[in-house]
């Protein structure tokens, strides 16, 4: 029997990452195709002890309903950590989200009539894509370079595009480029979204996840007309199972979400927030990012160093100076699509990169991620992988 | 400065209950508002005890990212459950969501387009119709009685209704009527969908908390050609803050809920699932749920008793065999929004029924619910409130 779905169902498709994932999760495959943080240093331990106190010590207002907001301790300090990126505001200027991938959602469903184009860099973040995909909007992809959006381009695409609705970035560390944008680059944004009073979509689930060199503000930093609505998650700094994200908004803005919130699932897990909001009173999470990544720069080092060695001339990728994913640009003639066949008989995985690209195109792309092999047998994975690549060639 | 938002933005209106909630915080108030179970039922320490265990057992798996659809053994165990009422599916029928709620925002996401009407009772549950509204639908009211929807009236309301989409309804101990459908209504509501082709999505948060006769058979067992779409929660019958809930559908429609799930959230906590499927295989849930519905059945008596003595002639009430409200009418000059303002004035607080009809009027009922407030506070509110319609007759 045929049911008789909304039309927007037709755009809507399953995430060829989570479809792969679910292929390949055979314990003999080296996959560099998730997005997953390294488990074996999730804090276990201090997640028994923070779950025992705040059942002692208010067992029955963690397990009830909670506001959709959030719990407003969890989102002071929020705010407090967002001046890290020279972001200043209060906890009304945040909301609890079920992971950041439910701000896409929400961003989605705020902005977006069918018909409506959204602005972003090219190649983009495929889970972002789908989000917004639902919504029935069409894509305009902006060209990158390794300082980000290319400024020009933009300028161009939007002097041609009449229903450009947002801009959506992710400015550190990219997903899937693994490259971030340079500070001047940040500010010509600004100006450039205030010129065609568009909003701008941050997307930063990895930048505190920075191996070398400094920071740089966000890019609501330079937000001079409440425009810039950023996307944070704990989900790469403390631990995905959680679901805990946030949003952060000039309060009239961020009270769209808060009804969109409302309607959607009322509100994010009370437990789970209480369970956070107790591990940043208990610990220093700034310290335990440092584990994370002193762990993932090594993994980047070698992954890096491997590739140097193994793969053949003519190949490139990006050098990422954080987060999880390095990009990989092979010769025109060589389909990622296929090479993943060919790997996986290897049991070797990753992304091919055509799917970040919401106009389709370049098909001799793909993304690996470092953060979820060990050393060893990331040495293994990339040498499989150099092997079938020159097969191919 | 204004953003420009999507068209959809105009239909959503913050939750009339939940502002409300925030209102009425002030610990003298006695509220009949919400519709939030007794939290000093909850099982505070069994949930101590297995979150320990799920995270020495299985640490790093609870904490990391898991599949949209959710946890094997918690979608099994929740398939067996719904052999109780006569649905007979495996773990592949069951989604696990963030909350009923959530199921609400995905089968508006998935079936409605603009313009599209949804079949619900008059009066409906008002977090569905604010999710549904989200999708730019219309609205038909059915008329019910103390069996459920009048068919007949249905019919009528089809045959001139050119772009009915779903038909919505709560069967047992109804939100807000407490009202629950009879075996013959469920049958002849599937026949009449059948004819038209048209799904029923079949919100079940009450059922299990039945105190008195025989559960009757869902909806969905009378289901003949994978119409049914059934929502049901732990939020009634474990607790509301971990965010646990189920759609159980043919896997086709099934499909279609993951899809929207990736994009709108990706999964629902990890270690939330783990906890609950710990808790069914350590403990009996349905002797947990006995304890619940004593409690919530001397609540009902009292409540119910002591406005049969307090309050004046000529106002109906219904008589919820289980569940969490009744639902009052007072005589039709009586505004129970003017009613609230006085009862506040009084600290006695509840929800005026005309929010739960989507196309208006009614101003003259009201929902009570008895779960959440102690014995002695009932007794003592509901007379306070037979004094205020006292005063305003």
């Amino acid at each position: 029997m045929a049911l008789n779905y909304a039309e927007r169902m037709g755009n809507i498709r399953a995430s060829e990452i989570r479809e792969l994932l679910k292929l390949i999760e055979k314990p003999e495959v080296i996959s560099f195709a998730g997005g997953l943080p390294a488990p074996e240093l999730f804090p276990v331990e201090e997640m028994k002890e923070i779950t025992r106190e705040v059942l002692e010590e208010e067992g029955e207002k963690v397990l009830q309903y909670g506001t959709t907001e959030g719990y407003t301790p969890l989102r002071k300090k929020i705010a407090e950590r967002m001046a890290k990126v020279g972001v200043n505001v209060t906890y009304e200027n945040i909301l609890i989200t079920s992971g950041s991938q439910q701000g896409l959602d929400f961003t989605g469903k705020i902005f977006l009539d069918p018909g409506d184009v959204v602005i972003c860099e090219s190649p983009s973040y495929l889970g972002a894509i789908n989000a917004f995909k639902a919504y029935q909007c069409s894509f305009a992809e902006v060209p990158t370079d390794d300082d980000g959006m290319i400024i020009e381009e933009l300028e161009k695409i939007l002097e041609k595009t009449e229903r450009a609705k947002f801009i959506y970035v992710i400015p550190d560390f990219q997903n899937p480029s693994g490259r971030t944008w340079s500070v001047e680059r940040r500010k010509r944004l600004v100006e450039v979204a205030n010129k065609y009073n568009l909003p701008i979509i941050e997307d930063n689930p990895y930048g505190e996840l920075r191996f070398e060199g400094e920071r740089p503000p966000a890019i609501k930093h330079f937000d001079t007309e409440g425009r810039v609505i950023f996307l944070g998650t704990f989900s790469k700094t403390f631990c995905p199972g959680l679901r805990l994200g946030w949003t952060c908004a000039d309060t009239e803005v961020l009270q769209k979400y808060i009804l969109v919130k409302q309607g959607a699932d009322l509100q994010t897990s009370t437990i789970a927030q209480r369970e956070l909001n107790k591990f940043l009173e208990k610990y220093d999470l700034d310290e335990y990012i440092e584990k994370i990544k002193k762990v993932y720069k090594r993994r980047r080092d070698l992954m890096l160093n491997t590739m140097k060695e193994e793969f053949p001339e003519g190949i490139k990728y990006t050098y990422p100076e954080g987060g999880l994913f390095t990009w990989v640009e092979l010769p025109e003639h060589i389909n990622a699509r296929e090479l993943l066949e060919k790997a996986i008989e290897k049991n070797v995985a990753f992304v091919p990169g055509g799917s970040f690209f919401p106009n389709g195109g370049h098909e001799n792309t793909m993304r690996l991620n470092y953060s979820n092999m060990d050393e060893e047998r990331i040495v293994i994975g990339i040498k499989r992988l150099a092997e079938v690549i020159k097969e191919m060639l």
